[in-house]
């Protein structure tokens, strides 16, 4: 199997310990995380090379940031360093009926000042399979969708598999572009496309139908895709999960595949004692892409593999999925 | 809005970490708390202003205990300072099927050492709407209930809304006097008070009836009720939880409310991942207290209020409730 | 009540805190424990005499080892110095749905080392009228085996009861003996089998016949049972525990015993939120053993007591279950 | 005596533990801290009452920081709210020949963004007896220093003594302007200067002559400071401290000031087991305030106040001088 | 060798960690400790028996002092259960210039109210050879010290060699007696005494004379010792430290004996980096005692131990010595 | 520059926090750590390529070693992974005047079971212009010698520059063979030594004349070195420190050089404040072995940047030097 790469930001994540309040915190857990390179981190513990194009400062934290990518097993050598700032998001882990909280604090970071021409995209995708990225790029600023453009077009000119995470945050799109602005052309290179009906409609243009707005069903999720696949003709396989959400420590899971003919899906999974739910999707994400790789047409496999991996990450501290295959294989029996 | 002033003891607290047994730990997480105190910090939270009036040892602990007050904004500029100790309750958080254990060393506090004269009301009672004291301070000596006297009588005289926690905890009554001696007098001053059936006959000198005592219904609260406000006709409400313990880590809660016509009663809360639910009463309290400062003739939305914040405080951490007005009305949608 | 000497090797435990997984840990929790030395710290916790006999090296490590056994008040007198080292278990516990995990370090312990006639058995059992052991020691390797067969000889002789732990792990037996080889003449000493059906076949060369392979029902419990009884007339109780798996974080536990005649059996208990399950079955055999001295005849206190201290010893850090003799009481209420 | 106001940024300060390296730490200690904030707080300590005039985000931080600076007894009511983040630095404490780093991340803060007219000087100001600024807000940006210049005329206006921190680090001042573009104007309104030689050359634009450039003795302390208190005749006094770095867990100090007239100087102490150095100096400015508010004309002993003060602040974690009046007296005797 | 019995007070020690104020602690370190036990523990790890009397409640504190002083190998079976409360006190560890902060919270514990009769002096002191005291227990009330006067009276008796560590702190005498007034007849039973001039003047009726008074010089020491063992022939050695403090981290150490005949001095230590002094002392009388018992003549050698064991305390954590004979006897080559 | 391969056993090290005894640590510190990945830690923080050959066992130990040497930048895919377990030492970190103490458990490790063969060391070598091996290996057995003596002699052939830590400690050579039976050949390989008068007799077969052992002088190191150099004419330059420990925490450093011809020498550094120094050696190994990549003939500084390197490491927890190349230089400035 051929290396991943993944494009996107990396913040350092500041949470508190044991459920304690940002105003009771006197010590800060600190990881690093951000969606593809959560993904990154999940492929290497199931063996995959990976490695992730991104920027950050030249400091102690952009170095101890390295540090931890490396350790997991993703390449950094791909990982531009300059800007200002390492972007920092707060984690207040929250506890049954009381939601985690998180306070963004990632404005004019490395990452979101890239500009385009900085990447050398020759060097980065030799020996790639597959390119993975996410809506959350896109939402940063037109620097950074420009950069994402770039490593889109050249995954494409190269025949590499293309996977995009919608991951559509309405709350973090503040440069003055919608999503249906800038999404659609990058949607439209991409093989696999990990969104719902949601990301469907306010980042892929399709216009589901006055009665289908904010429905949510087995239904409504096979027409969207279809609707998406008419449009997008390179896009083959459209994921998602379906998260209930009973409180803040008890979940279900469940996921969805269309495959352009048949829906698979996934038993529904209730994870009862929830540990750490960030990077949850991302964990999904991964348990996908690999199950791809390794299990090409075999959708039942893949999704189930999906699923089985974003439930034992939800008992995982930090944003990333630290199991292994054997452990998901295991699980899965 | 008005002041609330509340007058009580407060404790430092030590605490176990992560349900370790007291024999296993060499650590003790240190807060303070208290139930009128936590009644204040809940009260600061929502926005409203709060004073204490309490006695603390003029030493670090009785520093740290009025710096950990001032954090949460209760204005402790009424504390006195004198005596020998500041009281020490140890807890060890209970899981599961093993219930919390709490062991008091409050003997000789410095607050138990109060007397009266000691506290300038005139002064203490300054604009203040709203003044609210439990039946704890009446557990803890002679001297302690002489300067609640006071305070009840002079808050009474300047037509201040008093509420009163009946919270009776026989094992602290422990000088020689019944609550039925001692609380009489000071509940007849009160406008709403906190509790149920039980504290009516042990500290209310109201005989449910033969066949009525250990009940505990809707019918019974309605009844004692009834009692009540006719026995002290300046009480207009009366408020009460309802707990079922499952087990240490797993409750459940509602609320019941008599307005003098009627029972007003919220749903059932299930509390499934508890991190602590010491204090958990006093948010109800200070819920209530809230809505009916904020809301007065909206019973429904008042005991709603005050058991979406009780809920919300089995989840952090300490005594007090640390959780903002927007975040109840968040988590009541 | 007279003393109940066991013998058995203790290790150091060293678990990752919250759920961390073991690549994630900077530091790890040390406690000691094994599964004999579990039992006789929780009868010292129910005020019962204990003493253990093992073998520790005589280095730093051997010296906390004892020191933590002093302190919950095991007799280490008869505690062998010598040999390299002190076994070690790495523990990481689990949640939810990713199961806890063990790295055995134990090769070559100072316990593992030990030969014939090193213990002073008259010394040893002076005043003993118990002597506990488990299968956990004749999995090791044949110089602990004939230690263990002497001590079983020794209490044998003198009169004095004998409990045998089966807890046959497969994956423990790395020496070249299968455990129906070594087995049988010890279990024939014993007065008390702690024991499945599975350890019955496996461990006591029972045949329950083509059929009756894999079942664990309560008749098979019965058949089981009276057929090791016949084969091994000394053995007059046997025991044991169901554990239902929900999930990591979720166990159900019941158990069973059968006098001879007929069956006893505990009603189900749930243990929704489970801090730590290692020594669960510790703590059952100490509450059995507890029982049988307490209450001889009352076979259905006896395990009910035993099944009430293990599921309280699922809320607490450690393998062994620091609970006092009045809270089991109070929990059984 | 009456309030001391200061003027400053506040920022979130994440230290790692016992001298951990960034790429080492795990967990991060959280205060909060910033040069004026730290003389405010100091001055509580001693019972001066103190109110701070700064800009928080309206967000959890902002929160935390107001409950920090509140919990030491500083008056929070005139702190703005807006704006999108609190400025943060990353403190890794050195040891012995390894000097403590700090990482810079405050760049576009609530602080920074402040902009002339936001402040009510005239409710900021009343009751107020001494405002107390740093050379630090005027290397932020214009607006931060228009706002400034706002407070320190205001003050001025009002016959309010002013006391100026020059602490000038030219890293800092990124804004194209020269501190010697910027200080003198509001210098001149200052009755005490905390400053040395290098800040009068480069932030007062004196120009101690070629020969004595670099120089740093007490002579040219005094002909330095002469030739200020010429240029800006309202300027009293000029207090400075001399560090003597012998690594980073042992430094000397003493200071000098310069009343006009003559030069008062402390001994040298000998501090030799740093625990924390930052906001030494911040001790040092307000010991010397509160010794010019409590001994106005013995400036013997408000330097030696000044500099026990800060000595002792070496011991303390955090930005902070968490010491009472009575104990720097103890210390000096 | 046979048994070294103490008599004394112990308290739970609750201290901050790494030098933190007692304002900014939220966790507090937990041991337990007191003059008479921390000898005690410290011969245990000299392989000496040891065994003390005291009195703890008997709740959940009282039992984890128990587990904590049998973890260290001394015998509780002589302590008494009952009484309100363990003594508790509060430890800042200073740091460099700022001095360690005690804060006693210790009235009304189990052993103050001891009385007359509960002690089986009997069993106790079956198998004793030593018995050793403090001045703290006079210290405390007049019930104590009579219980206190009953153990020597016994000791005595039974011609048990006795010691006593005179340890005045005069501000720990509050019922009313002078030690003047109770020490004499006690001191008068001894073998050993830990004291220097200030204790021979004020608990001994020492006159030392208008000129000697506050002096303290080997030459002061010889005379006044002379002046004790004239007074008290029982006595034999009369034995004391002498302390240099440069700071919090930095004191000097050495130790000074008379024998009757003759002056013996150790050299100076330089102890520059404590980590923990408390129980300095307590390690000194502890290795004193040890070598009266192991070289009985050989008094340079016993006090270099002493001084040794002493040093070595310096740097470890909690009022006890925990260092084994070997690691003394090594550090003394 | 070329890559940089080392040979050698990692360990999982597990040390008390905080000064504290073993028998006081109920939590470990993990991290991972051998000499000659100390040298490859340390040089990757100066941007040289390195690589690890060694051999881990295939469990979550050697899993989570692996990952800590990854994030430190060397390269692990030479690391084998099989045999039973990874070794361990305990560490106690002392104080002061109490030492240091280790305890080793590092029998039957991964490492020490490996056997000729199992390098691919044509891969290994492949582009490696450096191989660094240290005494310790030859220290474990026959195999590991064996295995060893393979990477020597396949560099040798190929040119590579070799450099050995001779770091001989008698009481780690348990298999019957003595250094100087063992190292001779290989150490006849080498260009560089690490090594002093004493390695030189025990571990070279330098007789350096009854007169002249245990001398440790310039003039001796002369000779030694000397006298090696035409024993091993290969060998071009000889390096020691000279550590002087006035205790625990403080310690006297320098370091000499032999290049042949002429004695180089650094000044004396003195370390007041020590945090961890284990490593201290390593530190200065990987810094030479620096200089002689980046200034091969200038021997003064390589031994200076040695020193510096060596003294930064002793502020480091952890076994390896966490500092920069800029770091270094900025110290020596």
């Amino acid at each position: 199997m051929g290396k991943v790469v993944v494009f996107g930001e990396v913040m350092m994540r500041l949470s508190t310990e044991e459920h304690l309040r940002f105003c009771q915190a006197d010590k800060l857990q600190v990881t690093y995380g951000g969606g593809e390179a959560n993904v990154a981190i999940s492929l290497s513990n199931f063996n995959i090379k990976t490695a992730i194009v991104s920027r950050f400062p030249n400091n102690d934290m952009g170095d101890a940031c390295i540090k931890s990518l490396r350790k997991f097993g993703v390449d950094t050598s791909h990982v531009l360093l300059g800007g200002q700032r390492l972007g920092i998001y707060f984690l207040e882990t929250g506890a049954d009926q009381r939601g985690s909280k998180v306070v963004y604090d990632r404005d004019n970071s490395s990452f979101a000042t890239m500009t385009p021409g900085m990447v050398d995209w020759d060097r980065v995708l030799e020996g790639a399979t597959w390119f993975h990225w996410s809506g959350l790029s896109a939402a940063i600023g037109e620097n950074p969708t420009k950069v994402l453009a770039e490593g889109v077009q050249e995954a494409h000119k190269r025949g590499i598999t293309i996977s995009c995470d919608v991951n559509l945050r309405s709350n973090l799109w503040n440069y003055g572009k919608q999503p249906n602005q800038v999404m659609p052309p990058l949607v439209a290179m991409c093989d696999v496309i990990f969104g719902n009906e949601y990301d469907a409609e306010h980042a892929m243009e399709i216009d589901v139908g006055r009665d289908n707005r904010g429905k949510f069903s087995n239904e409504s999720f096979i027409n969207t895709s279809g609707m998406v696949m008419r449009k997008y003709p390179r896009v083959k396989s459209i994921v998602t999960t379906r998260r209930g959400s009973i409180n803040a420590s008890h979940n279900t899971l469940r996921a969805l595949m269309f495959d352009g003919t048949m829906l698979h899906e996934t038993s529904t999974y209730s994870i009862t004692h929830i540990v750490d739910r960030v990077g949850g999707g991302d964990a999904f994400t991964a348990g996908v892409i690999f199950g791809m790789l390794q299990w090409p047409a075999n959708y039942e496999k893949i999704i189930n593999f999906g699923i089985a991996a974003s439930s034992l990450k939800h008992t995982i501290m930090g944003d990333a999925n630290l199991v292994s295959l054997q452990e998901v294989e295991d699980f899965m029996k």
